[in-house]
């Protein structure tokens, strides 16, 4: 039998050709790529393979940008909080900002596009009351109130990189030059970024894939005095604003933003804020704008013969692959870094584009390729967390990055990714554009919805806060859950209603942030559409704060619904007598122990028609209740464990009145998970521990029979196996 | 050496005549008073002592109410939430309530007093829309919004006393009948009132002490259906208002009351809540009334050559003590219940009294008298934790409660309240009126102010609730210690700024509650005054969530004050660098563990100027911050403990810049106090613990020598003694 081959991107370096033939074929590689920093020898690039090459549109030329300091990109920044002592106020603009990374635009009139703001009565400071001082980077307030604290917003332009930057001190680059990043909405910026493409590709020949890296807006990334990180936003649009932005915009929406719509009071319009009218519009703007000219991209690129690959992440602010102008650019191909389960199908669900790749971990780096150390444990966390989220919809490619001679050092490991590649195009081969079984539809409901898919609570890309695992663990779960998903915002809900295939609901999230809700839980459209779905039948499951928004009696608005309520302290004199644990409940049958992560304090359950599920340290922590022909569930939080995997299944199969569907296609193991695809009549059973587990594998009629399954196992079955 | 007597309030009962005056020799008892269902005989009220005789102003008397039942007191009830499925909807008022307490008021027009309310659009409903059907006590809404919730805020008769209910359903009293409060805002009742008294005061020769139990309106005590306690508030007004003080309301306040002013979204102006403007006014209007009609009682009972006590409790409504109208009654006396030395110092400093009497633990009650049981172990701890606040201000008399042929059955017991009540005896007469040495001021800074002095953060009279627990300790460990404390209320600082001789400002409280403060930190001029005062010298302590309201890019509006603040989720992409606690700290340095209750999540440091003392589980719970010549104090929670009542001090002296002065008077061992008063040159040293305690005694210089106390000792040194 030949061995199999496909769908693999190896990195390569250079003096490095025999080990990369060698790897090419052990791991069945068919695309090479060079890295950050890496260049790939010409005998490499006639190997038979893809050739990726890394490409910057918008900075990695300083030639030109040096030459346009006035095209170069801009932040909104806002100064420290200052609270004056008298009537007259000096602020230090760049206070705790790294004046390597940027500085104050004074090329544009501060009195137009700054704001001296009173955050003590939230009012804008006329502009005849502060004068700037260029010299010393200072704003002079004039006839400030006493005791008043006051903030700046102002414009800067930012004039190195933060991805290189970051690089550049962490690797203690010396004097090689700071990349400057450029504005491609600027004329000369514009006209370069095509004609340097133009040639790029010409004197590129052996190039099959350009793997833009990435396209012109770096997501929020602003360093501190010290030149380390001070703001990071994943999400952020920070830096795609600019004065011509700013006028752009007015031209095209018919109204002005103002640099508070950025700064928003040092938020920075975080993806946990609720986010205005007015960011939304600025948002379309942007994506609007950069999906027209990262089409003029793709189309030479194109043009040329090649494919277009983008990767998700650096300076892909604009191109959100689930917005509304992604499909427009034309990409071949998305490349982006699978740290969990969530982060694959964040990647593989990606619509309009011929394939997807993943590129897993570890990096090739030092930090785990040292002697002494074992990557292949981490290598095969990776894989299991990814395979589950695979077996649900493969992302069509897998890949490695960092230094390929580090790795060839790990013979344990070259066989480990040996056996992963086979694993992962064997059941690629099986199962790519087969619907596998999904016994529910599941919306995960918040301020974004679709354009946010896969990617709530997070921060910095797949970064742990503590703020965020115990919300996270709701994704990661679903992402390799035999149950279809999709993210519905608020609005969708209010001007479409709950699409028809919806069974369960889950709002999930911290009071007042966008994936709570904040305020739009006061909104009676909202509330009576979602009351009405409930009552007619629907699910419902709030984990952490879900609802919530103080208004009318009621913390959750949704409170007679869940049948829990969060004590504030204004209902305290209420008796609240619903302490009792029922013996046994459905969601809870399988359950060894609970646990709730960061968890949710003082919630109490409004009557004795809620059923509590767990109640400790004086709180319900899982609880459920119907409403009319539908049910809800009260969970106070869900980290992501194979426990509270098995404990959100149930909560929906019970939140949907399907407990009866629980058993078909399924493992009685927690640690086993049973795929099945009805088209092809084949099933997988999944071992995603690292230890032999046994198990009841139940079929889709519900029978069972008991399977033992090696470590990290997965046993491919046809249906006429079964019984 | 003749037996001390004096100061003592003995209860007795029916033949019981010869223990009782044993105890009364033994006790040095000068005053007997009666039970509720007690009767004292003739023969005891012939004995040399005062004779408190129990009064019930405005229950009691069922021959006249059950004649004048449209002079009962009301309430203002609301009923449940109630889901409109369609535009049809039916509201069970008496849901939920108990037909034996409460009953639909139908005499006044329900279309006037009622109101129906959409809390799903927080609108009104037009009264036009709905119908009240009177046989059922429903309430029909003809037009409401399908899937928006509705309350119906109704007027009841509240037809049984709630005190005298709960003892009859507790004790199983069968038959007896249910007592009716009436209302003497009415014509009869008021008339009533006073003849009935004038002819008891003429009926009760012996009756030396009138003791009111109490006036005319209860707390506000709901029961449910099963006859259980649904609502209880301490500090409610539920009950004293009526279709009549709506209307008197008006014409004396010039505005008419909503319902919604007192269901308040069912809330019912919990002290929890941040008091509006009308439900000040409302307060105010009943005090007023309550002040001029109790004062018409009062003076009765002196022409009678009686004195007239109020028992602090019950129907104690509009009585306040801390209020502008007690003075103007001109009650002799309050008695009150002493559970805590916070609850001692509420009765302790009442003005305007003559004298004072708290009524200690254990009652005399089978619950603690019980064969096997010790209940010396409860009345030490009693003494022990009431003993400290007497040292500060003790009250003028103490006295017991319940059956004293069942203390009697205790021997030990006994032989300990013989100790304790010439221990009390001792430190009154030494220090009654004497100034005690106070190191600092501290202002307790809350909406409420003045009119809650030693009262906030209380639900049901000293009862444990999980969610204040955290905040009581604050008040507890002030009780006992040599500062003196003041209570300002947020108006107070905006009207006339904070009083020059407070060095240190207290807010504590969750977000939102009138303890903390809710939209108050929104007022520039609040804001501004209190950092100004800071900024010159003053000190501030923040427990909880101190001046917590989202508004301008802070979540604690003293942020920059505090160099705190909570991470609600909005800024995480702020990377938080300062997570290093200092090596040692002023604040800390006696301390053997840290327990901040139910403590406080997600507080993080602002910048590395602020002190971080404990910082664990990725948060701070511990700090201070410097601000201009200020200093400020972050605590996340303080139950009261020997170590906590430390760490305030500490913290306290620290705030205040006055760390120098900490070891005046001072005991280095926790669990002891050094208590002075200069004016006599006499100091205490006690013992707070059951244990022998060894402890360095600083004097007012500072200089300091080892002393070994016994279990619960109090030590008095004359100043001559020093060193």
């Amino acid at each position: 039998m030949k061995k199999p081959r496909g769908r693999v991107t190896l990195p390569s370096e250079q003096n490095f050709l025999n080990e990369t033939k060698e790897l090419m074929e052990r791991w069945g590689a068919d695309a090479i790529r060079d890295s950050d920093g890496t260049k790939l020898d010409d005998e490499i690039k006639k190997l038979e393979a893809k050739i990726y090459t890394t490409y910057f549109v918008a900075r990695g030329h300083n030639d030109f940008a040096a030459e346009h300091m006035d095209e170069c990109q801009q932040l909104y920044l806002m100064s420290e909080f200052n609270t004056a002592t008298a009537e007259m106020l000096e602020i230090d603009l760049m206070k705790g900002y790294f004046t390597e990374q940027v500085r104050p635009d004074y090329l544009h009139d501060p009195k137009k596009y700054w704001e001296v703001v009173d955050r003590t009565s939230g009012e804008v400071v006329n502009t005849a009351d502060w004068e700037v001082d260029k010299e010393t980077n200072r704003v002079v307030i004039a006839k400030a109130v006493p005791w008043h604290e006051y903030t700046v917003s102002f414009l800067v332009y930012m004039i190195w990189d933060p991805t290189q930057m970051y690089n550049h001190i962490t690797n203690n680059w010396g004097d090689k030059p700071h990349e400057i990043p450029f504005d491609v909405r600027q004329p000369h910026a514009n006209q370069y970024m095509s004609s340097y493409l133009k040639q790029w590709l010409k004197d590129n020949p052996d190039t099959d894939v350009v793997r833009f890296t990435t396209l012109f807006y770096h997501f929020t990334l602003v360093f501190n005095n010290h030149g380390k990180e001070k703001f990071v936003d994943w999400f952020g649009y920070g830096a795609s604003v600019s004065a011509a932005a700013l006028d752009a915009f007015e031209n095209e929406k018919g109204y002005r933003l103002r640099p508070e719509d950025f700064v928003d009071q040092g938020y920075y319009n975080s993806s946990f804020r609720v986010p205005t009218p007015a960011y939304l519009d600025y948002i379309d703007f942007v994506q609007h704008f950069v999906a027209e000219e990262a089409k003029k991209l793709v189309d030479l690129v194109h043009e040329s013969g090649k494919e277009a690959m983008m990767f998700l992440g650096d300076n892909w602010i604009g191109t959100e692959p689930y917005g509304k102008y992604f499909a427009s650019i034309g990409l071949d191909a998305v490349v982006g870094s699978v740290g969990s389960g969530a982060t694959l199908r964040m990647i593989a669900d990606i619509p309009d584009v011929r394939y997807t790749e993943g590129r897993f971990l570890p990096y090739f780096f030092p930090d785990t390729f040292y002697e002494g150390n074992n990557p292949v444990i981490e290598a095969n966390q990776n894989w299991l967390t990814a395979r589950r989220a695979i077996l649900r919809n493969p992302v069509d490619r897998i890949g490695y990055g960092g230094y390929l001679s580090l790795a060839y050092k790990f013979p344990e490991f070259v066989s480990y990714i040996e056996k992963v590649t086979d694993e992962f195009r064997d059941i690629y081969d099986k199962i790519k554009g087969v619907k596998p079984y999904c016994g529910l539809k599941v919306a995960i409901l918040n301020a974004w919805g679709k354009l946010r898919t896969w990617q709530t609570h997070m921060v910095a890309h797949a970064l742990w806060y503590k703020q965020i695992y115990s919300y996270l663990g709701v994704l990661e779960a679903l992402s390799g859950a035999p149950v279809d998903v999709c993210f519905l915002s608020f609005d969708d809900v209010m001007n479409d209603g709950v699409p028809e295939d919806v069974d369960v609901i889950i709002n999930a999230g911290d009071a007042g942030t966008a994936f709570s809700g904040g305020e739009y839980w006061a909104n009676e459209t909202l509330v009576a559409t979602i009351r009405a779905w409930i009552h007619n039948g629907g699910g419902f499951i709030g984990v952490g704060e879900p609802s919530a928004y103080q208004y009318q009696g009621h913390y959750f608005q949704l409170a007679n619904v869940l049948g829990v309520d969060k004590e504030l302290g204004f209902s305290l004199s209420t008796d609240k007598y619903f302490v009792t644990p029922v013996n046994e409940h459905f969601i809870a049958a399988d359950l060894t122990r609970f646990d709730f992560g960061e968890s949710m304090k003082n919630i109490y359950a409004l009557s004795e028609e809620t059923e509590i599920i767990e109640y400790s340290d004086g709180e319900v922590h899982l609880s459920s209740h119907s409403f009319g022909a539908g049910r809800a569930v009260y969970i106070a939080g869900l980290p992501y464990s194979e426990e509270n995997t098995r404990l959100l299944m149930r909560a929906l199969y019970y939140a949907a009145h399907k407990e009866s569907e629980f058993h078909q296609w399924h493992a009685s193991n927690m640690y086993c998970e049973v795929h099945a695809y009805p088209t092809i009549k084949k099933m997988a059973i999944v071992n995603n521990s690292m230890a032999e587990q046994t198990t009841l594998v139940y079929d889709g009629d519900g029978y069972s029979r008991k399977v033992t399954l090696e470590p990290s196992e997965i046993r491919w079955e046809d249906f006429s196996d079964e019984r």
